[in-house]
């Protein structure tokens, strides 16, 4: 697709020709030569101006914050404009004619489908019903239960075990709105990284990211009935319990243990070493570890004392 | 099964004969000639006098309401003899001796199970271990990712996408409990229809009607793990975020918004262009669109002028 | 593997040679001869003096309390010695060459997987995707619905009805921690076991026992989205509604009703006759049947009170 094309589609003005091709659409930091970008967030406003991506979509405002030989095109609806561009970039479900690699000492179920494209380490067991999408990377002495399924470009580290009927790689929850309240999807480009030694139980869901990877880092725990979204990064050994949400885009430091039915916000951070009692929400980012509690959220030692003073309230 | 039949089954005293055939169960007001019906809650006696239904099950105290030719059934346990009943008019698992018709363009993976009667249209994929239903129709271009189950005589609408794992048309959860504290299952007779532009994420269930259809309309975007109940109607372009959750008969207007483990009672209506924050539960109707927190729920300001309160408790 | 191989593997002092057998691992009541067993939680002290392990893992503070006849494997990190060993004691996969038995009447979908060992009863309907592990029984009358796990071991009861991508049997979530913060998987080596005339719903999780059984009593009807963890009781004709959850361990007594999103923390009791409100937590055992609401859980009565009281604050 040229940049012709692009511009015809969304129906930009632009008075010249442009011939290059774009192969595909990328956060600013991100993009290369031949890649799309957008502003549709100022907070990355700073990123304009060493971008690498051949053109921008952003609004008129911004224009003079991007170098000049990056091509700018004007939208008041930057981010519908992504959306509608992301369908064009969108991954087939299945793009490889190159048959799936199994390696030495691994059984496969004869349920189990495997994508063209995908790899299977050394002595893993895929059991019956388990789904692995096109270029998929499962590492070494890895465990998926029956009915797992892992979407396409999703690498699953060595030792890791994940119960039956999880997902791994459904696409993140994104939509750009019309004025008239319809939801345009913003196709979801990323992928999901699972590190070594993770255990996922049986019928968690981990999103895929938009751009880049939505990431699971090595010894991690997570429970049954978890959702973790899009672009969350869940730090090295930490703890979700059953039914414990994460929104998109969030990033816990190490050894963060999430109590059962906790939440948090998306966009946020939360510091290594925190726990969050069973039930917490997580609205603003967290810079301290320890224990917290409630929503609104607050120290543990504080959600007591005002159980106390309900409590109280409560008797007069 | 004749009329008859039923009142041997269920032990009912009847002076006559009733040998017409009943082919179904229904409500007061969907009921057609040779359908059996009954009144279980109060606030349907007014649908007594104008049913179409051969046979009614109800309290001796209302068979006045009932015109002189239906035949009316007394118990004191109208819900108990409709549940013991239901049992006989469940249908069968697969019915159909109609070999399913699979569009042009469609693709079938080889591990997915189409069962005769269902209907797929153009240009789909159903992949790996997707379940499609006796008579269930699905429309053009619809996505259903591995693993998904579609039970009987349900409906997708064109364009509409289903992430891995989720279940739709599971039955209502309908009991009927004796003296002795044992729940006797109301089977669910209804679907569900999905309607077009719809996007459904991952390990989310959305429960069949016990009569009629449970309804997802138009350009609703559903996320992970999310609970629908049986015969809820969710309106145009609604969105329910991850781990939201709906009581069975709720209905959501259009563009409702419901956050991330927020949840309605049953039997609710909420207005159009209503938001519901993360976490609010919901237990009576709203009449008027706007922005509501908390449990029990208000209107978000007022939430906010709580916790300020609260807080100001806490540090006294 | 002999006492001798445990001894070195965990790096224990033991001045004398040990050469018998020791065939699994089981808590200090269950043990037999033959078997290893651990003191991590003293509560469990009392039933030192009188088990029939033939070696217990403990703090040398608690020898003393320990039949001279048992071998005293003392340890500091005793939970964490457990669950370096029960690596070596956890089950395969699939380790039976018996093929499985099906009973007549029963019609097993093509693409369902049954593993030897395993025994599906009479006149079941096992659907598509359907995975029943090893040595599992399946009773008569039963029908699992598409893309249900059953894994190794698990009972499931006559005329009991599980719905599409429920999970039977994954393991419960136990780790021991090591000072570097690391989590080392507790193998559970126990079953899930399912009664008579049971529902479960879509989507629903119940894991296995660490030792013994989780169980789900007859009568029982559990909702989707459900969660119940390892070594749980459910009892007689309980109810848990939709995205309600049990931590490990945690009993319920008959007729227990909780509602959506409810919850209970784990190792407690909730007396008979119980109902939990729709988002009630429970932290504290509960000794006397009623009704409970909030987080803190108090009486139902007590919840509205206090509703109406912070109504009060926030008008003046």
């Amino acid at each position: 697709m040229t940049l012709n094309d692009i511009i015809h589609l969304l129906e930009f003005d632009a008075p010249h020709e442009h011939n290059c091709d774009i192969t595909g659409m990328n956060t600013l930091k991100e993009a290369s030569v031949g890649e799309i970008s957008f502003l549709s967030d100022s907070k990355y406003e700073k990123d304009l101006e060493s971008t690498q991506a051949s053109a921008v979509i952003l609004p008129a405002s911004k224009v003079h914050l991007l170098p000049k030989h990056v091509l700018a095109l004007c939208s008041d609806e930057t981010y519908l404009m992504v959306a509608r561009l992301s369908k064009m970039f969108a991954k087939p479900i299945a793009s490889s004619n190159v048959a799936p690699v199994i390696g030495s000492g691994s059984v496969i179920y004869p349920t189990a489908y495997i994508e063209n494209g995908a790899r299977i380490g050394l002595n893993c067991t895929i059991m019956s019903g388990v789904y692995v999408g096109t270029d998929a990377i499962i590492g070494d002495n890895v465990l998926l239960y029956p009915n797992v399924t892992i979407y396409r470009d999703c690498t699953i580290g060595n030792n890791t075990m994940i119960h039956a009927g999880s997902v791994i790689g459904s696409d993140g929850f994104g939509y750009a709105h019309t004025k008239m309240g319809e939801h345009i999807k913003l196709y979801q480009n990323g992928n999901v990284i699972v590190e070594e030694d993770v255990e996922i139980g049986a019928n968690t869901t981990v999103d895929c990211a938009v751009f880049g990877s939505t990431i699971i880092k090595c010894g991690c725990k997570i429970d049954n009935l978890v959702q973790i979204g899009h672009n969350c990064v869940v730090g090295e050994h930490s703890i979700m319990v059953s039914q414990s949400g994460l929104a998109g885009s969030t990033i816990l430091g190490r050894n963060v243990v999430m109590g059962g039915q906790s939440a948090a916000a998306g966009h946020l951070t939360i510091a290594p070493f925190t726990t969050l009692a069973a039930r917490s929400g997580v609205t603003k980012s967290i810079k301290t570890g320890g224990v917290y509690s409630g929503f609104p959220l607050m120290e543990h030692k504080l959600w007591l004392k005002l159980q106390a003073k309900l409590a109280k309230i409560l008797q007069a």
